[in-house]
């Protein structure tokens, strides 16, 4: 039954951190409790099939190094990619998977086609995910890759290309709700220009503001119970994408109404393309209301493009974490890798160690913070920091309730001369250390 | 009657594109008419009290380079500042001005004597400018200087602080006022964070917005004609400010209520850290209806710190101001140069120099901003770039009339397949290239 | 004899500043004598075979966006392809072309074949130049693209590769060699790394020392004249490129006993990928006595890779040609564009009007430069400003013959206490802008 | 005895990595021996004077922020501070100290006073040394503060400038050979320019060449034995320093005769600022055989300044260490914290406590990185990947035995058509998320 893509590998087990078994976690044991949850529950944990199973090594410098039996545009490749999927997944124990249509079917020559095409797929997927357990944790549709997209899909300056952008979109969403998708996600592929001399960027974003509220009186339409999640990232492919950032997102929800009914699905790669750190990205989204799921890849601090890499660095994962469990952890929402192996990465084996290393800095990740938590290790430091604004006085004038003159009034009346405290970075991040 | 601090230089002139007299304007001639509105009428010039009087030519490497006669914290040292200030301003024949409280006043031990010492200074100040014609572009407060700042003011953990910042801002207000100024700027200085580990972004944020609400409110109370501006800058000195660039201060301005009472006064230097060119600023504060002024200083493009240069790429500023014309023009804003001279530019007529070259860089930014505006060389190509989305039946797309599943069944139905039509930027890099 | 390709566009002529054809230039006139040579000797202007003709329009999230009628790996698409180039470098004018073996021939399945398909093509390539004038700039090897060169060319851990790309460039210098280019250039591709993890940085220089060796060693064995390039370039595709910049090449250099052999070809791309200007690189370039030829395509200054666009700001170029006329002109070195067009820009005219624009922008910066040359605007000051350093004294210094401790004896016993003197920036900035 | 700046505060000793006391070591434990030496020897580190002790909490928008009993420039103060110094180094338990003059001694009104505080202030730390044990790892002369240095002190257009900071250095010299220095710094603070405009890189250059041979040739007729260290930085405070990186300094000392005299300091916050790693730095000065001593500390990775930070990323410092220890570990150089508190971290114990945090988390990297030396956990599958060139005929081809005609005629006799093999980089990371 099995393709022997991965040959007599099996199932990735957990043998406990003093393993050197490179196909054994060494940290992430799905069934052990923290913070009252399992931990597969916590990260809930998705695998990604385009960097995965459809991206072929390629680079702007050269092009396909790996070496798969499944890639060609025929239906018969789709389906034995979908198979080595599957056994992917099973292999990694992972409760997810993630696609764009354009992953998963053949190119059609037209919309009908593709739609053929994508739904011969959805069944052959819902068979697989029936046999598996394996779910969909969020579709999506690539509006990027066909040349047609070239100049944006909403924003297309072409009406027609938003049309055919927008009727893909509803396949997608189709696609995603029977397979038991809990998310929907926008990532706005070539949303953003290459150069102002030839955008009118009142037009665009207003288009962009249409589609996505059409996306969301579809949902509605429909019944499909998923979070609707647009997924920032500042540029590239184009220049500006119009999802730069959290901020950035947020802002455009508010000007289309949409804040209520849409959340974002953050990655590590592209918020340190927009100059953030990710727990800030993370961290913004909870305090705006509108955090949603997390793409768990990273950008390489000395590179200017997007390397999607692996996520190693628990230190820096522990505080992502912290973020998420502080905003109250995943809902439909998890943990996504939009990771790609390297390209020298051309083995089968390869595929498995890049997510086994990725899933146990996770779960590292999830215990530190998991127990700065328990510890309020942060929270009590916090709380203590800004406890003046606890009282009366300070909540009357937050609330609105005094006016500026009034408050120069009592400053100069009381002469209110008051004196810094310490911010306690370094004993903050010391603390931080205990616990990674 | 004069300082003596310029010597006998005399008041600078238009002289023309042949002139190589490095004390007269080449290009800056105020009243030539460009669009029906004289030059001087169009760039409503501003000098910056701050870093052509107050700064001392020290970086975090080295102490003062310059040697002033004004230097030092008494009031008379104050007034003479102010005398050759205004000197200058009458040497450039610049209409405006800036500037904080902290540039113009010595410091005092408390409130009360910062405020006495301010209000004796714009008494000074309105006696100049009766003198000399000079009037206030805009007024700020220093909310960052001070050590009590130094983990911020409007979000700092102490509300004590807070209210010294609501105080200090509501007395800058007044003297905006009383000195006629055109606009309020609020620069979030330190309004951000060193490190997540000790910040509540939540309150901080909602601190923000009470703050700027308490500035409007109190403009109505006194009638404050003028506009309330918000400066975005990403980072420094804090690693991540609140105001970060145009997008998320709109996002904030949505989110507080502010969103038709506040507008953003934009530098290039701080879109340039930000991660966007100038003019994307310029063009998203336009479409999202909250452009309002500009600082006209350029940051190096290699260096990550804000390097407040004076401007001097033209083709760079044309498009710039092809921005601000495209947009209307200044209304109360204007350009401001919030330029430093660099350190080692000690002598006196540097400090003329410097304004000089910007000046007329402005100018010629200007004139082929406004030829390209005439001749609509960018204008009719957009246009028709985008005309296929006033259609008719596009247009009742973008209004929401039509269903994602009812485009899905056009698409279908008429087979719509649309082909790119190329964008063209090399060929509008060319024309632009035309007019610079 | 037309190929038909590009319609019924005529060469590209001269109509002076005031011509609205975009398909005419307005500055570059090749006949204009400019500081005693004519324009075209000057600027020696190259067209890329690569983007130009090879590159698809593809980037990491989409492919192929052209339409060329010579896509594919046949024999006959590969003539057909050298047709419509000779034809463009005809219409453009240009004197110079250069390409990569990759570019030109069909891919072979081994070495032998690589070399016989290549030598088909610069059969017909020498045809061609005899027939149009056109000659060849610089030739070189693609040592990247194909997967066998994944990790590297010269550096590879296996030598088998080493000795692969070493063969192929054997054919490349001998292909150069009898169409007579000028130079042959060294681009290291994938000589860097993705981790350091699997790198071993001491064998890598020494290989790619000795790689460079056997090139150097094999032009003279074969009375090759042409001059030896390295293209400094800091990442990408490699997260860490050997060829870092240009004082990383000089070091390089040195080590292996080359700096006498080898100059460098500076790419404006690069330089900014770097975090250097371009007229840094070009003056460290000029300091080091290694200058040789450049790249005239130019990054945006907020993408993080590389984005080869045609040059299209005046000033900055004014100042990277002020540069290369300081150092005394072009010898065997050249302007080549290696610019893609933007993959949006689709049409045949595209092709020429990015260049025809590039060709313009070179001509107005070279103009500029030269003037500025002519009335020592910059050389003049700067003289002035070390001449402190003509002095006996100092330049008995400077040649040693004055010890630590007789310095310091005479600044104690001469009490010399030097005062700083401004550095004039603003001054020389205003100057130049007289000029661009 | 004690100032009583530090309360009654004791000796800061390991108590393991249970212990929650912010002022104990939990990791760092001197006496433990890894790799067969001790900790203490191992990691030799050293507290910067200047930082620690000198700066006053300014950065470019505010002034001071810590409140310090010895700021001012008399004499006693001088001492004072000395007094805080020996405490602070006593109470962390270092080996060692390094310092600037300028850190040290009040500024004088010339050459001669400065040298003459310098002496009394050398002569109060060789009694505190003695009295502490605590040595000194290496001195270096401030010669970028003062405002005669802003256009450079070696590089000045102004040979009297050169002359004052020549003696100057002499005298620093001196006293790091009376206080037993194991090194002596150039950290060339405005050795770089602002603007090409201005400046003539050849002359520069050439002052610079001449100027670290004086200090060499000092060295030798003085008999001091320590390494002379030039320390990298890419730009800040000019926008190009001429010791930019590793590979740039390596040029230089090629060029002027030192490669074997002059070794480099590198610190982490100039690599990242340079567009490297950290381990970049380390691995090539490794590779270039001028590897010397680092600082240990680190920059924000969204800052574009020199954010000069305590440590804390144990993963990133232990790849750190790894360098240092496959290079064979220090000789001369040790780990010296070059870092600042933050700003808002006002407390005597902050200095305390951000010295524990980046001791124990270098102890937590050293100890990790000799397990990985130990395990051949990087080394064995480096050797295995470069194996095919320990065979004799790739050495021979190494040695430069073969030509590349050789090679060809090799290539296509053999059809010599390699495969490329994973790089594993996935795996490796992997395996380093095993030790830290």
């Amino acid at each position: 039954m099995s393709t022997g893509f991965f040959g007599d590998i099996q199932k990735v087990k957990y043998e406990g951190p003093e393993s050197t078994n490179p196909l054994a976690f060494r940290h992430y044991n799905k069934d052990e409790v923290i913070l009252g949850k399992r931990m597969e529950d916590h990260l809930r944990f998705a695998v990604a099939y385009w960097h995965t199973f459809a991206w072929e090594g390629g680079d702007p410098f050269g092009g396909r190094t790996f070496e798969r039996p499944w890639y060609g545009e025929e239906m018969s490749k789709a389906k034995l990619k979908a198979d080595v999927a599957f056994e992917l997944f099973s292999l990694l124990d992972v409760p997810f998977y993630c696609f764009h249509d354009a992953d998963v079917r053949p190119e059609g020559k037209n919309f009908a086609e593709n739609t053929k095409n994508l739904n011969e797929i959805v069944d052959y997927f819902a068979e697989k995910q029936a046999a598996t357990g394996v779910n969909l944790l969020w579709g999506t549709a690539n509006l990027f890759s066909n040349r047609r997209y070239m100049s944006g899909a909403a924003t297309n300056p072409d009406p027609d290309i938003f049309r055919f952008a927008a009727a893909t979109v509803k396949t997608c969403i189709d696609a995603t709700q029977k397979l038991g998708g809990q998310n929907y996600v926008l990532w706005g592929g070539r949303e953003g220009y290459e150069t102002l001399l030839n955008t009118d960027l009142s037009r665009e974003l207003d288009q962009l503001g249409r589609f996505v509220n059409l996306v969301v009186e579809y949902k509605y339409k429909i019944g499909f119970k998923g979070t609707i999640l647009i997924e920032p990232k500042p540029q590239e492919p184009t220049k500006h994408q119009y999802d730069y950032d959290v901020a950035t997102v947020y802002g455009f929800l508010k000007k289309y109404g949409l804040e209520n009914e849409v959340k974002v699905n953050i990655e590590q790669g592209h918020a340190i393309l927009a100059g953030h750190s990710f727990e800030h990205e993370l961290a913004l989204a909870n305090a705006l209301g509108i955090f949603g799921s997390i793409d768990m890849n990273r950008n390489d601090y000395q590179s200017g493009w997007d390397t999607d890499q692996f996520p190693n660095n628990v230190p820096e994962m522990a505080l992502a974490y912290y973020q998420v469990l502080a905003g109250g952890g995943f809902k439909t929402g998890g943990t996504n890798f939009d990771a790609k192996l390297r390209r020298q990465s051309i083995e089968p084996d390869d595929l498995l160690i890049g997510h086994i290393g990725g899933m146990d800095a996770c779960a590292r990740g999830l215990k530190a913070a998991a127990k700065m938590i328990e510890d309020k290790a942060l929270a009590k430091p916090l709380e203590d920091r800004y406890a003046g604004w606890n009282s009366a006085d300070a909540q009357k004038m937050l609330r609105g309730e005094v006016s500026l003159g009034d408050i120069a009034a009592e400053v100069e009346k009381a002469d209110i001369n008051p004196k810094p405290r310490s911010g306690r970075q370094e004993l903050l991040e010391n603390i931080v250390n205990r616990y990674v």
